[in-house]
């Protein structure tokens, strides 16, 4: 089996330091928590950012001066920017993340329109999955297809089929927002993807170490970080991404996976080193 | 297995006279429609409405007035009026239908928020959802829970966990909207639902006749009509609603299923006789 | 979708005329039940050949009797002997089947040991299905690999990584025996081939035509005949092979799926033309 | 979620000291490894027995001895004894293990015929499933239903419709015998389970690991042991069965489920408490 990428979504646009004041804001925090990451065994540092008073923001200016920051202290980290940034914002807004210089070299495209709670809607219309698509393409940037429920898949195909998508394609299944988070659930996106597509798989919450000890065995790669979960186990707040990180290399070791540094990453991912 | 409930889409909101001319408009082409399927053997109609140039509408009294004519043709039929409306109407104008008198005993409530192609989205929030379920528990109607993807019937069941849902609850599984339409994902639908649920499927287009087939011999009942397909086969536009019920009844045949009338279907469904 | 291959398993080594006064035993019969089929439109004939009295025999002479009288009247058909024989035959006796002359085209080959109701067992232990693909692989004969249940596959898988079987691999799925027959282990079945193969599938008794059906969907080829059911439905004995191969023709049709004659066949499967 | 029970699976019939030194053959090795196990978190100790010299055997009396040796060293373990045995043992000396006194609370029951490698096979014809089923009946000794593939599933629940298993039924899949042993697999076994049931599940070999911590996360029971399994990891014998099952406790708290004591155990599986 291929080695294991951990991806450390180490910041996200929705918690806060009241869930857990480890949550990074301000750029130091950032540097911080992609340190701790990274020095765990992450070789994908999946990048929100905020303004110092953790307002999310898609801002080109705070991006690029996270990144270089980011990149002092994880020479050779796959800094992946998100261009979901948070409900509300306008297309061209969330692609600022994009424009940093140098290109970033993976970025995440989210393939659908669905529910965040309460009146909340994550909007990405077809137009906007396409645009996206086209716009990452023209750039070489390798886009995360980001899914959050089965018809979210079928989308990124059409988006394929448009000629949109270079191959092999990576996923990531975020579960637990929309669709749940279980074994079977994740199963069911795995089997659903074209052959040759490599995958990244997080649970949200609780469900995070579940999803994560089956994608170990199920031969995927593992997303983990404080945007999606902010508890070691039940009532213990994570003190930091690393920590989370290191959760993940443990139970890859007891399932005799080895974890992957950035070039291994970069190799099986199909992405040109660095 | 129990008879099949054959439930008869025969408008919808969005397919023309253009696509093909038996597309019902006026309130005489709608108990047309309506009474061929019912003929045939179907014991729902799932009920959208239009003004006579075929704009879509949810207007309380273009529904009284379409459903007492039908109901004067299929005197013992389930009539379902739509609560999704088309897109872009406010979750007032869509209740509507739900309004006219006597009060309905069936309505559809969309249990998530998708895109519809282009721009469109077709906007069901958790408030909205959960809204119309209060609404329809308060008013006796039993809720046909209508599903794109996967993760809307977890959102189904966060209204059931609420208490907004009676049971047994029946789910429509509407495919190749947001998720594809294959057995794949019609069984995966099926497997995902409480024991004790009843639920209809419907795939579009030249989907339709594979996803009938499979759900006669899965134990669930089938959707047809206008609103989701209008060939009976490729290149030959259906005649009326009631030639495609008569394509499932003969599919239900050759499979060893009897149909169920209309008594038949609310005892099924659970439903109070008339 | 490719053209649907019907296989007509027209007489077995179990059913009697008690059962069905159809069932042929003589040669003329054998001949009759094979005509029928292949003039409904069954491209492949499956072959049990009994004595006279119906006892069931792999005799080579009978099958050469048999095979050369269907040939006459069904010039261009797959002729498909069975290497399974009846419960309790040696392996030598059940490859008999194999050494008529020509050499047979195609043959089945059954790939795992299961148990056959009371204290019958179906024996065909990892050397023997070894040692048969070993056979059939020199003789230029292309098998098809009879599974009775998931385990089957990954032996078949076995037999596959010692070099035992050419590809495209072709697989039949004999449901209702061992495994149940219903779309959910059909489909689990399917997504267990390796990407390439074709297969055929058949479900036992009355759930034939279920099996029929979700298998034109699929994309599969279907098998069907009195080895596997002697009903037309419920209560109603088939008169003959070929009104239960016009039924399959019908669901066919019914589901868009065009019928492929022996030639088209032949290419489906990767076997040389006559 | 239930607590999790650890079944120990200690000796075995197949395997040797030569693979492994830490297999127990005499009954000092035995009581060793059954307690190292108990103290390791096992509340099941899975037993088949051995000459002193390795030869496997269903006797009466050295199923007695080590029963009683066992239950002196661990007073509340939960003892099965295997009534599999080896191939080629008849049905009467299989069910010697179950003649013990007191009788066994607990003891396996194959429920198919499959291939065991080479000529091998391990015979439990549908006759013999019957009559052990109802031998344990009326002995009052809960069965674990021992599955190798799909179909002994089904075969089980046959045994079910006669009336002869008493519920809740609890089911032991193990994979890699006949079925291979993939998340996959082992999701497809469980969704095949009734209702209420519960699972214990193995992989043999490497997949040990990957089927231990699936199984944590979907809520079922683990088997764990030198019969199924005697590495560590890669290259690494494991130096006992408590090492073994002090993995699977690791697992367990990784993925935050609490171990079962023997007393939690019983009324997990809705036996009598001793
Ligand atoms: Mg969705
Ligand atoms: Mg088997
Ligand atoms: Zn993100
Ligand atoms: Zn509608
Ligand atoms: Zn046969
Ligand atoms: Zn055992």
């Amino acid at each position: 089996m291929e080695k294991l990428i951990i991806a450390a979504a180490i910041c996200g646009a929705e918690v806060t330091k009241k869930q857990n004041p480890a949550v990074p804001y301000t750029v130091e925090e950032i540097v911080r928590e992609a340190k701790s990451a990274y020095d765990a065994g992450a070789s994908v540092i999946h990048l929100h950012v905020r303004e110092d008073d953790g307002t999310p923001t898609q801002s080109k200016d705070r991006f690029q001066v996270c990144v270089d920051a980011i990149r002092k202290e994880c020479p050779d980290a796959i800094i992946q920017p998100s261009t979901g940034g948070a409900v509300g914002m306008t297309d061209l807004e969330r692609l600022q993340s994009t424009e940093i210089v140098p290109t970033p070299e993976f970025a995440t495209l989210d393939c659908g329109t669905c529910n965040f709670g309460g009146d909340d809607i994550f909007v990405n219309t077809d137009n906007t999955i396409f645009n996206f698509a086209k716009i990452m393409q023209e750039r070489g940037i390798k886009p995360e297809l980001e899914v959050f429920d089965k018809g979210m898949i079928d989308t990124a195909l059409k988006a394929d089929k448009k000629g949109l998508l270079e191959h092999p394609m990576h996923f990531d299944f975020v579960l637990g927002v929309q669709m749940t988070a279980t074994i079977r659930d994740l199963l069911f996106m795995v089997e659903s993807l074209p052959a040759g597509s490599t995958w990244t798989a997080t649970g949200l919450g609780k469900n995070a170490w579940h999803i994560a000890a089956a994608t170990i065995s199920l031969g995927g790669h593992v997303r983990v970080g404080f945007e999606d979960n902010l508890y070691m186990e039940k009532g213990v707040l994570a003190e930091s991404n690393g920590q989370m990180v290191a959760k993940v290399v443990e139970i890859a070791k007891l399932l005799g996976r080895e974890v992957a540094n950035p070039t291994e990453a970069r190799e099986i991912l199909g992405m040109k080193q660095k």
